[in-house]
């Protein structure tokens, strides 16, 4: 067994939760912790005391680490109502840009850089923090990528990148609609509180995800079909979870694809039941596409980060 | 002055609402009484109680009627969980058959008619309750009508009417995603509770309706960018509810008309402020329409009803 010194913390900090790592200098992870201290639940002088009760739970080694510790962050950490802000880095730019801008808090005995997010200005504002580390991973081996990436969750993420690049992207709802609907609209009554089959290849499903995929502009009008279905024949809880989900996935999918560079590789950033149902989704839509697991890219972004900020730290 | 004699009581029974007319034979309108009772509010056995309460509102005239009083009813009345179910007809189908399939609850002294819904099943499953009554109106001059029918709400209505039948219609839950993505989503945090100008002309509606329009497909993407353009360049709270009406009137009409007759007349059955935000997407979309008071358009439908159902109501 090959024992690794740890070189650096890993932290990604959403909105409802905070994972750290402790990472070697080849990218390999010595240990983990996460907890429910999302970044949504903090005032801004908690992050701090909060990161070093959770350095903690990485284990003795991380005493052990010279001062200053180097701990790379990403997420919501870096929000106007987070720690510090790392302001919006705007596309296009090359992904370089994101370690090149990172932000570091005082703190002492802790060398600690926040990763900006990207924004989009002009015609079709958007902004994104979290998922431009995800694409720092992806580039982590391939610096000069070209692709169509799909980064599916509650405010879902499509980016063009081009040789590297980030060209521009688009967020689409999706998570959010599908709470929404399923919890808080007229088609609740049908849904009834099912979670769904999670299957991709639950008829119900599939069926949903042709429909959105066909005419991702009629989306909207099918949806009052479920409950309508409910009502005159009695369409089963589960079934219209399924067709909900798949309605909103193929219509995402279809109206984002409809825009891709048709030549350009997909490539999938997911995890879980969301990678099994966008996996369908591509597949559907006759793209075929790499599958990255969502937690490796995020580690991949702040490994990238971590070397581009710390040039001491090489594999 | 003429002192016209009342011929039948008229109500328009939906899920927030009650309205009760006293009617002449020929439509006129004799006295009027409106509550908050709506379906939504009462068990089965509280429609009829309420409704002889309300009959009092309507003034001594309705005491001096002969029995068994006359009186016609549309809406979520006769909903499943309504006063007594009135089974919806399905489409396609001539509007005559709403009258003809009428129910009659037993209630002493009173000869009540509850209108059914439509219904369509197959691929597009789909339901209405009150809208057929305004269609209704729209024919009881014009029996041969064809026409596109745009009905706004809480969930639209658009309705394909061929020489007086309902040959098919679809429901778009807009008003009701409004709703949820101003009040309950990321959204309501750039929306800030604003109701928006509700003026078709303001720059904000103008813009979100022209991308909406032209891109129906892309709707749902760009909702997001209202939050980013709140992060980014504090859009106002006004705009921001402005733009999202735009966006999701826009979508609506873009993605119904593309699936409608072109040649087709396109009447707008409407009210205030949704009357001239519809006509102006209409407008924007390139095609005239007619716009029918909505409150008409049921009364007249229901005037409609009460000559079939009663051949002795005649103008």
């Amino acid at each position: 067994m090959r024992v690794e010194t740890p070189a650096f913390v890993a932290v990604d900090w959403g909105t409802s939760s905070l994972r750290l790592w402790l990472m070697a200098a080849d990218g390999a992870v010595l240990a983990e912790t996460r907890s429910a201290e999302g970044m949504g639940g903090l005032s801004p002088d908690a992050f701090e005391p909060v990161l070093r009760g959770r350095l903690q739970g990485l284990g003795p080694a991380v005493a052990a680490m010279p001062t200053p510790l180097r701990v790379v962050l990403c997420g919501m950490v870096g929000a106007r109502q987070g720690w510090r802000e790392a302001v919006y880095v705007d596309v296009p730019a090359p992904l370089d840009a994101v370690a090149g801008r990172a932000v570091s808090p005082a703190a002492d005995g802790l060398d600690a850089r926040i990763l900006p997010g990207l924004s989009a200005r002009g015609d079709r504002p958007d902004v994104m923090r979290g998922e431009e580390t995800q694409l720092l991973g992806l580039v982590l081996d391939a610096p000069a990528l070209s692709a169509t990436v799909c980064m599916p969750g509650t405010h879902s993420k499509w980016v063009t990148l081009d040789e590297g690049r980030v060209a521009g992207f688009s967020t689409v709802m999706t998570g959010e609609f599908y709470a929404l609907l399923a919890g808080q609209s007229i088609l609740r009554h049908t849904v009834a509180g099912s979670s769904g089959s999670g299957d991709p290849a639950a008829p119900a499903f599939v069926g949903g995800l042709a429909d959105g995929l066909s005419a991702p502009d009629d989306a909207l009008a099918r949806l009052f079909g479920i409950r309508a279905a409910g009502l005159l024949s009695g369409l089963p809880a589960a079934d219209a979870a399924d067709r909900l989900s798949g309605l909103l996935i193929g219509a995402e999918v279809g109206a984002r694809l409809a825009r891709a560079d048709a030549g350009a590789e997909v490539v999938l950033v997911a995890s879980g039941r969301l990678a099994a149902l966008y996996a369908a989704a591509l597949r559907a839509a006759g793209r075929s596409h790499r599958l990255v697991d969502a937690d490796a890219a995020v580690r991949g972004g702040l490994v990238h980060a971590a070397r581009a900020l710390w040039p001491e730290i090489q594999p």
